[in-house]
């Protein structure tokens, strides 16, 4: 099967034609980039000079004839107004971009300061968080693939939140992440000088993904959910790192916790529990896994979590491909073996 | 005057020979290595092959002839064993270990898992914590230096205590430091291999910092606080910031929280208020500032505050001379005109 | 067809199970620790808490019982001891170490400074530089692993060498590593901190590959072959870069020198020869090519190459289950089609 | 005694803010830059947020009448056009960019690709290596300053030349550099994601530093000196290192090196001969030295020294104050005893 990936000469897009390279089903059928239209691949990435691709421009006759998965890898603002006429067409279509994440325009335009998607093409896009709308991603023409740090936080989020034992006014959210978070674009602020030997945090006062996680964190608790968010740079490339405090409910207990956590995941391929370390991103690195740890503290009643991702995989490329493989019905974890790169 | 460094061989020891080399007042008297003793200074450290010490084997009476004032930075366990014997000499004592941070002993010995100090010489020391506790550093014969997460975590927190605008059931430290924190000592975990590419959370379920926080965070606020503490090794050298979330009391504003820091630190030196930016840590590479930020989220009723410095400066070896300075009678800052080095 | 990794907690035993994982003929049979037999794979390496091995002791009838094919990835000294008594059984072994490299006991002892393997065996091995003794893997019984610099080096030089091009006794390697290439093993002079914000030249008095270089550029030359050979150390996890210069023979231009890479290597899979760009290590990260770019210099009449691998794929496990591949029959890029992880 | 920066936002420039900081006699007139005027300081480098500076527009008037010193710290084409007004006037200059160092304008051109400066003030201009121009620098109007490859490679090659000791046919420089060296501007090959885990080899083909090296190599050694030279950019912020290969003559020994590299620096208060230890670049960041080891490989006859500077101190802002030092007649190391910064 064809696979289109438009926006491809950025981290995600890139990650995206590695994971194409090595799946046994889908195959690259058009790499769209209008930046770059007409150049081959491998001027942008030449770590790819093995690979015959050029860039196409973006036209919808071109795309459809190309590919019947559509991946968009693109900025804000783009696959909203792509993606309807391409849905019109019957293609599938899979979004890392966070144009179709919110199902309110008026939240969208306030947090993304940009037009929205038009709000009925925000209804009819199904969330691509894989372990928790694996039935909707069966049968979704538009899935939405959630942001990196919604992906790491509410993977470790949503077991206390459907099994009600913590506090939903109580989370906080320390979110940390590895540089390609930022993407490839040209900033002083990212030049290696910068950020090397720094610690950064940044948009304390707002980011956008915070109400792409209090959307779905609300949902899965069945109660409104208002979440403190304070994201960080870290000098690394890959790596999002998680820790989340919260209030424990009832005296639930560290073998309580535990077991909501084990009832989740049990049959998820990617999910892994920590039980004798504590979560680091160098053990994600490079592959699909998301890894859960949590503690107890008696002192204070406050449960810590700790979830680990690497934000091009899991947060982004990789969970697009389980999401294709759902879609398809193909077991989920095709083309996605892969071991973490380590160290 | 001499000063006499013992266990000069670790990263805070050597930070305090830097320090020395450009003190108008301080001159080193002797280096204390008792694992290296008799060694060049040069060879553990071959980037002052142009200084001429070796270090001497730790001996009261050849430390009294040699110093007025005397730097421990050794591990646990060590300066609770000499220290008392120096104090009976007459000399001041800049103690940059954990020994003499606690009251008690039984504390100290259930976070530290070693014998104390005696309970007499722990209710003698002087908490160095210098811009608030300056004029017990003036008279003590005996001044404890803080450690690094404390520091950056007591300096944010102290004036907001004092005023008693948060919550003090509510307060979670999420912090951050670089690699030196752990110090000289060779272990796997520390193997450049490791930690480059990783961020790695440790000590979850309890950190030996955690009572000295709370010990003078009750202090300051009169009352008892329990905090959340999780740290985290970032890959780089230097550098701690910590993320301190709390909930705000009585509807105080953005500008009362301005209001509170200005008061406290308006003569400060080395405090550097932030308004435009946030703290990183690069901005005090090699200087003894701390940098404090703050935002006050209305959607969430909560403060948060980031405050940075160099481990081993205002965490260890800046705040140590700080103090030097401080029991002296010099100016605060003299020796210390370190402009951070950037990038 | 199972396999056996010897020494298997080192890096480059533990990237022999990441390549094992995927590979489609070869299952691990077994995985041996002398230092840890009996721990969980997970306890050494938390990234691969899927999986559900063991390290065992070596023993011979258990390692004959459980693999066809035996990867060394072992400290120098090892191999050398147990290799011949495997060779006696039938079986097929692949030794990453040093051991058998050379041809001469003596030579050995000079630069490793410890007994050599048997000269008989020394002679039966077959040096597994895949591209160039392609024909002597397919019956060897024992494949002598070449070292990463080596490999990086002699890829880069046997094809000039070969076609007589440039002047035997003018060849210089200024040779950069990354820090995996020092192994997992705890010394000070690894620490993070000791290795971050820092370049290091060493052993520039004398590198145990020099032999190993001189050995078979000397062969591929047919003429004796003495270089200068200098080592730094890189802060990165992965890739070496080593940057050659040699005395181009009468008048080769440029055209002559891609000409005689492109008639070496058209039919290499792994060798990608760089024309637009310089190679760099980040471009063939995770993967099993080796980048070669050249410059000839007309100001000096110098030829400047430039070879790019990663130190743990084509500088070690990589290249070991190629050399197993072609061993064995099989398609020489089986199981390692790894596209470069970027960034 | 008052200075100014021209050119002030730039890495070169931010060091020598620092430097003025702690200089006893020189203290900063006005800070220029074009591209930022009217803005402050801390806002272009918010680590100096307690500095209270602004950026001035570059009018003669306005410099001369607010500095007796004038360093530049601009790109290539600015200083050729602004300093011959400044010398008109009477002014010291130390230019730190590359407009003045080459004594040919066509050479000029023909390596940095823009008009250059006057003939007439290329003869003027006193070549600002500090310890091997020490004379002419006292009495120059104009120092230009040397480019951080050329100072670390004459520092090391200077001593050879003048004595004779090795061929002026054979030199090799294989230069590595941290990232500082390629400035603050905004390059996609400059991002963190593309620097970080990444060696990279550049300008192969020729590198503007070279016919610097050249012209005083050759006036060094009294013959006409080409060289092969390649740089390579290093993960790190700050540090040099060259690896330079030459034959030695006449069987010179390693103890004649030795000797005579003693007597070139023996009153050099910056350079460092090692002997115990390789110079690596951790060993200078943040000071003014130069540390220079070296090898006499006997089984090649080749040479190979190695030397490490900060290529932000004395490989640019540093010596750029020593040479202040010494054009003002105060003691050379006046305001630089810097003590390296470690780890």
């Amino acid at each position: 099967m064809k696979a289109a990936i438009v926006g491809s000469t950025g981290y995600g897009g890139v990650e995206l034609v590695r994971l194409l390279q090595n799946h046994p089903y889908l195959e690259l059928g058009t790499l769209i980039s209008s930046s770059q239209s007409g150049e081959p691949l491998s001027q942008a990435y030449p770590h790819l000079s093995h690979l015959p691709f050029s860039f196409d421009t973006l036209e919808i006759e071109h795309l459809c004839k190309n590919a019947e998965v559509i991946f968009f890898a693109t900025p804000p603002g783009v696959s909203s107004k792509w993606v309807p006429q391409l849905l019109e067409q019957g293609k599938a279509v899979i979004d890392l971009s966070g144009d179709f994440r919110l199902n309110s325009p008026e939240v969208y335009e306030e947090w993304y300061q940009i037009p929205s998607a038009p709000a009925e093409w925000l209804n009819q896009a199904v969330y691509g968080l894989s372990e928790w709308f694996r039935e909707e991603i069966q049968t979704a023409q538009l899935i939405s693939n959630p942001g990196c740090y919604p992906t790491a936080t509410l993977l470790a989020l949503a077991p206390l939140l459907q099994a009600g034992i913590i506090s939903a006014s109580s989370i906080i959210i320390d979110a940390k992440s590895g540089v390609t978070g930022a993407g490839r674009s040209v900033k002083q602020s990212m030049l290696y000088s910068e950020v090397n030997e720094n610690l950064r945090p940044y948009k304390v006062d707002g980011h956008q993904h915070i109400p792409e996680i209090e959307r779905f964190a609300s949902q899965l608790a069945q109660e409104k959910i208002t979440v403190s968010f304070v994201p960080h740079l870290v000098p690394m490339n890959r790596g999002i790192l998680v820790t989340i405090y919260a209030q424990v409910l009832n005296n639930y207990t560290s073998s309580d916790v535990q077991e909501v956590y084990r009832q989740a995941y049990q049959e998820a391929p990617f999910i892994r529990l920590k039980q004798n370390e504590w979560p680091q991103t160098k053990f994600v690195q490079g592959s699909n896994y998301c890894d859960i740890g949590f503690h107890v503290d008696e002192r204070t009643g406050r449960l810590v979590v700790l979830s680990a991702i690497d934000n091009l995989m899991k947060g982004a490329a990789g969970q697009a491909v389980q999401n294709a493989n759902i879609r398809m019905g193909w077991p989920e974890d095709t083309g996605l073996h892969y071991v973490p790169l380590y160290p």
